[in-house]
């Protein structure tokens, strides 16, 4: 238990955020401000209406990230407190620092930022890369690293957003592109970068228990559950949103079947692995976002959730253990599994898509596709007329090249930087343990209790 | 720990699921569309606040079904992982195999079936009467079993609930008599045949632990905290959903407080027991749904609600041994007691509104009433006229006739078809446990990992 | 384990709850009604659309107060099951009590009272009130201590709402200073009346151990998410609402991330402390209530965040302490840490921004402000053209001294009134223990296991 970390680093944290936090107090004190009030009453109804349509998928949106994903990722037994309160602190920060690059970036028309929920909303998806990126490397990695992580993704990813929704105009209402395909290779980069060519044995304490494994389940399942709402809150409001809603629902819901089917066909003994269950239920959502909305039948979006979750299955049962092998690549969640293949499997779906549905119909088959993720509604919507159905193709395969191709990169450099000695990443002996960054109670304090609950028995052995 | 189960039957599940879902890609491709989009851009604003309206509903009913009555069932403290992903795989299943009965059944109008989020809600209750009734044999069943009940009441389901709202125009917004009454009696018919005349002694691995008991409480307290969402989604939307939501609410709330009296007086010393908590605090809704939204003042909904907690607990205390005593009826989660005593008491509470509320002002009690649960408004709609008040009370006496003999019949066929031992009935010995279909990490595996906490400890002592 | 409690008051919760639920029967019964349907076509689509801005929000504030507080509370590693229910029960008790009273208090005008949920509602904020006052005695009270704290404190509340809101014309959103402040200096009085002079020493069951500072954490994360719809569900819907919502966001984003910053400073070795992350990551909820929705730049709002979690987390490390030794004062959560002291911070912000927003623009930094808490808009509306800016700065001043001194009384004499014998205050050696209320399965009951889990495991030993 002689968890004695190197003196110093420890005031770096503090220090670190603490300068974020007044950085950001200046930036918001001079360059942020709300919209003004409207003032017709129609206005004050309209406003009401947009509202009382966006905030319950927003909120089901927050669930997810800081309820659901934390849990998801409190499979490793002895890091609970680590990750959920990491991925709580990196959802705040990169959102915050997400909000600072967005006005930088976009909306410095009138020398002021106009802050709404919408913004918000974009923010709080530049801080969804971060946490899904991190799951490359959790556990071996101390909080100074994952904000570093979050400093240099978050410029990144705006870029890369930026360049591929409103530059290329490519359809992605669900982030499978610009968020998850994006987001799990800069992970991947990063971990490279960071661990090099040494692999490490697995570490005692990243084994699972079914008390861990319990929490992950809960977890998957609250993602699972909000996972339309992710999907389609950026979507325009009627027809588009509906549909976007009902196929992630189909997807998802052919995923988990499969999942079964391929985890009962893998395993020994027909048992089912909770790896498998915790990742493959979701791969559907992640491969369906990009098509979510497109006017393609009910069937596609079942298929394209029962592969998606073979394809992440197979990916944990064989491409993991030969990239590891191979590439000497550590992937502690399985983040190519769950983001990467699924992922790249929606783009091909979406250009499938977008080329079968090329039947002179109601002049496209995006008639109610809405490219407001990045708020790219102006440039893409006077590209597709000249672009016609192959360009578009086009678009999106360009899309994917360039978010893989960027966020490897960024993600590389990223891991060279987290090298630094000064960023306190923990020795190998103290990973996955939360009493190195939390104060935990000594449970031999009380030993006086008696034997009646299993801690009480337990104090009495120590 | 030697669970060697048969070899082959270890492959029946991912072919059984497999085939289905092979099925259902094939039904879907050829018969299933999204309806047009809507042109107009009133319809467009139309189709966004029907979808603002019924999604935030749709999304609470998922978490109860996935979260809330997924940990409500793991009060068996080694089954925690079977329960979540058997309730899990229920849902879907069945919700696909009703999508589709209910495209054969109801839809068939013009060759297609047009999927809405109705429909999926429709179909989703059709999982619920599933998900209610494996309550009755959950732990001494194999996946397979699960998923023959499934197959075979889903269809069952539909039939009754469309001779009941439709053709008897029975009021039932919140399901009482359709889902609460039908799942429970079928479920008891299959417990009953296919556990026969033999009663099982209390199980080692049954009894709950303070953590299972733990989780079950939370699942409680997600599933009560919804509940209004559940019974008043299919609500006309307006006066009639609002009464809704408050009666579930007065109802739920006096089954709280009654729970409380009830269980402390029952239990020697006062003490309350965790059972009656986790099921009497839910009794209310379950009661409630058939009357919900009648033009009935708030006080019948507090009476409803503390009238069917103390059936309820007086039910587990009383018949629930008395059934398994006389007719050997093994009902593990006590389904009769929250879902059957409840939802006779609401049926009789509904007869005595109607006929109470017959007093000649604004034509009827039911001015604002829904009968859309089963799209049965347009039958319902003309029926009430002629029928008059006695003839509807009469109808949902009629209603609840056809429940519990239909379900009650199918389920006892049901049950016989699952004791064909291809289905891999588990062993008694083997039952109530996670490591028979679950590939658990043992945790003997990691003794080198010290005693300073519980995993570690119990390691070593192994 | 010999728990043997008195015998008589364990009758005494029975009979109090079910005269109470007699009693509510009654009531409702002769006062209480619907409103009767609104019949024109219009009118049900505006109650539709209200019911769907509203009922979202409404959902969201039950999650919180039935699921996330009751998880927070489980700080308590064997008192999990107490807090849960007795969380539960509070909620479902003092929500009937305050729909009696503010039925007899505000709505009598017709002999009848008419229900809606903005009528519930505010009858569950004064259910909010007693939930956060239990915490400064938790552990060491029996239920019906609980109960009569609820019994006297819903009455004030009420009052010193109609004098805060109604009549002096206080703004206060999101119930900064008549919930939180009011509910802390109210728990605070009951602790220091019903413990009196005596310093009990930290009772060992009182530690918390890692999995239940883990679901304590949890529940912190359950209700950071769903805080702005508490903050703004009352606020007229529009830019107001709006503005409430990001508001609360800020502050609580930049709570969390000055919690991490101040506990890591404060704790030995830089490590966190998870009592400050389960209390500071919500101070700035608290803050942010009384200005949420006043028109201040939202550098403001984080501003207001940062500085709440500091106090809040000074609170833990030297002001509790402080106050046990010197005024005896037993805090058993750290109300005043997270309730008390966060409220003040905020009370004393809606001055300055009151007095700093008042340059001669648009009439008033209230345009949109909304003061429905209460009801009190119709009264309120007249006042503020009278009073001025430093009028109503001065009535924000008055509003917290009005709720600082009517709590700290009324709850100095509930603490008196809990000293009576009758209602069975725990003796000090089963405090912090579920066995004396519920009836929890003896885990030796089954040894014959064998050692594969932990109970198991544990059963040997015993």
């Amino acid at each position: 238990m002689a968890t004695q970390p190197p003196a110093c680093p420890r005031r770096l944290l503090p220090l670190f955020l603490g300068l974020f936090q007044g950085a950001l107090l200046l930036f918001f004190t001079f360059f942020v401000t709300y919209e003004k009030p409207s003032t017709p009453v129609d206005d004050v109804n309209l406003v009401a209406n947009q509202l009382h349509g966006i905030f319950p998928l927003f909120q089901d949106i927050q669930v997810m990230l800081v309820v659901g994903l934390g849990l998801l990722l409190t499979f490793l037994p002895r890091y609970g407190f680590s990750v959920l309160t990491h991925n709580f602190l990196l959802l705040n920060f990169s959102t915050q620092w997400a909000l600072v690059l967005q006005g930088l970036l976009h909306h410095f028309h009138h020398s002021q930022v106009h802050l709404d929920i919408h913004n918000l909303l974009i923010a709080e998806f530049a801080a969804v890369t971060v946490m899904i990126s991190v799951g490359a490397i959790l556990g071996r990695t101390s909080p100074c690293q994952l904000l570093i992580v979050a400093t240099c993704e978050v410029p990144v990813y705006l870029a890369a957003e930026w360049v591929i929704i409103t530059h290329l105009g490519v359809l992605d209402v669900g982030g499978t592109i610009t968020i998850h395909i994006f987001s799990c290779y800069f992970g991947l980069g990063v971990s490279k970068a960071l661990f090099g060519v040494v692999q490490p044995p697995v570490h005692p304490k990243e084994t699972p228990t079914p008390r861990s494994d319990f929490t992950s389940l809960v977890g998957m399942l609250i993602l699972w559950v909000f996972w339309p709402s992710f999907v389609a809150v950026l979507c325009q409001p009627g027809d588009a949103q509906h549909r976007a809603i009902l196929n992630t629902i189909l997807a998802m819901s052919a995923s988990t079947v499969t999942t079964v089917v391929a985890s009962s066909l893998l395993e020994k003994n027909g048992k089912l692995s909770l790896g498998h269950l915790q990742n493959g239920s979701l791969a559907g959502g992640v491969a369906i976002g990009v098509v979510a909305d497109m006017a393609m039948p009910p069937v596609a979006a079942l298929a394209l959730g029962s592969l998606s979750a073979v394809v992440c299955i197979l990916g944990f049962r064989f491409l993991t253990p030969l990239l590891a092998k191979k590439l000497k690549l550590q992937d502690n969640c399985g983040i190519h599994n769950l983001h990467g293949l699924p992922g790249i499997l929606g783009a091909v779906a979406s250009v499938m898509v977008i080329l079968v549905a090329s039947e002179p119909t109601s002049s496209s088959p995006f008639s109610q596709v809405s490219p407001s993720r990045g708020n790219a509604s102006e440039v893409a919507g006077g590209l597709w007329g000249d672009r016609g159905v192959r360009g578009q193709a086009l678009c999106q395969a360009a899309g994917v090249a360039v978010a893989v191709s960027s966020s490897l990169l960024a993600g590389l450099l990223t891991g060279a930087v987290l090298r630094l000695p000064c960023l306190a990443q923990p020795p190998e002996r103290l990973c996955f343990d939360d009493s190195l960054y939390f104060k935990i109670q000594d449970q031999g304090e009380s030993p006086e209790l008696g034997g009646t609950t299993e801690e009480g028995a337990l104090a009495l052995k120590e």
